[in-house]
């Protein structure tokens, strides 16, 4: 009897848009246990961490509480763990304090960034995927203006007014863009003795356009917005070195050349989370160049129909033969796909292979500027910008209710103002904090946190 | 002719309550020049950093940037950078920099927190007076928590979810009871091993009552609310030791006990900030117990009469003979009182001595529960509540616009939220960034803050 009543356990890792969103797909479903983990206690809206980056908004906006996402859903809990391995034979995840069993495994982890072997960079130019990288860059750019307002040789003035941002995809045009809008706009009547609109802003991309992944005339759209902002775009290009002084450049030709600067940003490589090799090495297969996982049709995992690798830890291969793309929404559909496949399952039931339904991508370049293509349809300006506030905005409001970012966003956007401009954590670089963190969790016991 | 033209030059240190209001009362007035520096770029709206603390209100919505504050005033100049020294003779402040000469000084630098000579208790019980603070009081007050829903043994549950907080004046009061409605209302239903609302939450004060600075009756009134939300008060009670396990206690029969608890937070006492001393051992006086700087009549430094001590970091004797309050409204009285001096002595005339008008006092206790007092008027409950929140309203839009807070306020209210309840910055605690700031500070060049 007790046999018959026993629940079918699904542990989803990752608390991302794939993961929440299988979580979601569960709702009301008695016979499913879930056990959802994260190692923060919060789901972030990567979409829009760029904004934090550059004073648009607080980290609070765009973070919800993974616990009062779920809270209403009886059959899940929650718990926040870090995730050393998992055991594919013996079906256990190994956590920092336990070992949890599943009968479906959900792996969700996503990516982290990458320098290309080159982690020396991190500290001289720091990267966006977590709050903390945000808060990090806020610094830094906001920093900068601060550091040229007291300095009095025009050297260093203009060595601290040049900004680099280092990969022309999405995260760094809307990076360049928001930082030129601060140079020429927010910060405009600040100070006294500099004039911020005065900054260079450069952003480095090594193949002959920025944002790639767009058709072609989406890139020269968004590359004429940027440039109507005072961008420097220099494309096929390369760094070869970063200081706390300078970013070293190759172009094409060869003629290597040092950009005398303060503040490099980092927008230009993801690898995946290592649970990826893990992953592949316990079935004898390989990860790809990025480290993801190769899926099966249904985004299982070969030989272990039971475990899912979904969003941007797995590579998937869409109809064109080429990897899906690490976006929102290709997670967000293979999250609630693998949920309703394992539910079929539980029925004896089965589901047709994922497809990916592509609803678009856009990318943002400033106030009223932006690009988008939403199947044939491609815009730019104006029209592009609101449609992205919208999706957006409709984005935030499904994890909780984010009516104050369109608040915050309204006020901004009437008074040209960013008013999450705050200097904090004075020394705390990301580099600094995970040799903490490491350091940390050697202690043992209970003391990892504290 | 230049000789005429020749500006009075006044600098303010810290952009406080105190300091900020000093400059706004010079606003239009083309015969100074003013240089307001604080070493943070933003004014920080002191009264609400408990909120921050336990996840009511983002750390962007407390916090307005100091340029942004003061941009439409021509006259004033703001340099961030962080005092080491002032040389009253040679009228000089020494910054990191540069040295700034001044005709005029108002020092505002303020207070921080004391141990009382036990400063390795800083590390165990976290204070409250930067932003970095009230992040790191949110950390551990909501890590606690998921640290007990991964905990397995009922003894170490409930040291996780034992809150000890030390000292009973206001901000003591408030951290108290939005604990206790953090783990009555907020996180109610979020666990599923645990059970929130039995969290212990305990406040210590060494005196008779809490809330001393009150009327008798309103610290009754209060202590009632906080017991009425499941706080545990206990008076008369000094602590004598801290760990990372444990608060050890003394109450008045000589009887020592340890309370076995993960969480401390410490609100007992502060201390002057080191200017102040700085300043009295140049006039070769003494400073208060507190480390506070005696001033005449005017605000102003024995034997300096252009310089200025205001706020927290002053002594001044009020009507009863004791010194004035380290309250907002005190700051901001005098601010404005010795900028009208300045300007007033620069045609030549003189103001009387400056007297404390006393707008009353008040302290929240959580949802609907406060005390306040107003002249003879004494409130608690719904209507102090009430009161409470239109002065701390009003009071921050003075710097920005801030209807952001009262849309989020609304919003915790009806919905029993508190959306910031981001755990943040891992390993990062006070000390550590304090030793990293230190270290850095020391490499020298302009390497200070990168």
């Amino acid at each position: 009897m007790v046999a018959e009543n026993k629940k079918h356990r699904v542990v989803i890792i990752g608390g991302g848009f794939g993961g929440l969103h299988a979580v979601k797909q569960f709702a009301g479903n008695k016979s499913v246990e879930i056990t959802l983990i994260d190692k923060r206690n919060f789901h972030l809206f990567q979409p829009l961490l760029y904004q934090v980056a550059t004073g648009g908004l607080s980290s609070a906006n765009i973070a919800s509480p993974i616990r009062s996402v779920v809270k209403k859903q009886k059959n899940v809990r929650v718990l926040m763990e870090h995730v050393k391995d998992i055991d594919l034979a013996s079906r256990r995840v190994r956590l920092d304090f336990e070992d949890i069993e599943y009968d479906s495994l959900i792996v969700a982890t996503g990516t982290k960034s990458s320098y290309f072997g080159h982690n020396e960079w991190e500290r001289f130019a720091p990267s966006l995927k977590t709050i903390e990288d945000a808060i990090e860059m806020r610094r830094r750019i906001l920093l900068a203006f601060e550091m040229a307002e007291i300095e009095k040789d025009p050297e260093k003035i203009r060595q601290w007014l040049t900004f680099v941002v280092v990969g022309g995809g999405p995260t760094g045009v809307e990076l360049a863009g928001a930082i030129a809008e601060i140079s020429r706009s927010t910060l405009r009547k600040d100070f006294r003795n500099i004039h911020p609109q005065d900054a260079n802003i450069i952003l480095i991309e090594g193949s002959d356009r920025i944002l790639g992944a767009y058709e072609a005339i989406l890139s020269q759209k968004a590359e004429e917005q940027l440039a109507g902002l005072g961008v420097k775009i220099v494309k096929k290009t390369f760094v070869t070195d970063i200081s706390d002084r300078f970013v070293k450049i190759k172009s094409p030709d060869g003629k290597e050349e040092a950009i005398s600067c303060r503040t490099v940003l980092w927008a230009a490589g993801i690898e995946s989370c290592s649970l990826g090799k893990k992953l592949s090495d316990q079935i004898g297969a390989q990860t790809d160049r990025m480290g993801r996982v190769f899926t099966n049709s249904d985004c299982s995992l070969p030989q272990h129909p039971e475990v899912f690798v979904i969003g941007d830890l797995g590579h998937f291969k869409g109809r064109d033969g080429k990897p899906l793309p690490g976006v929102a929404q290709v997670a967000i559909q293979q999250g609630r796909y693998v949920s309703k496949l394992i539910q079929r399952r539980l029925k004896n039931g089965n589901m047709p292979p994922f497809a990916y339904r592509d609803l678009g991508s856009m990318a943002t370049i400033g106030r009223s500027r932006a690009v988008a293509q939403i199947g044939f349809v491609k815009l730019w300006g104006y029209l592009a910008w609101a449609a992205w506030l919208f999706i957006h905005l409709i984005g935030l409001v499904q994890y909780s209710n984010r009516v104050l970012v369109l608040a915050q966003w309204t006020w901004n956007y009437w008074s040209f103002s960013r008013t999450a401009r705050l200097i904090t954590y004075p020394c705390c670089t990301n580099t600094q904090l995970q040799e903490e963190l490491e350091k940390k969790r050697c202690d043992g016991d209970n003391a990892k946190f504290q």
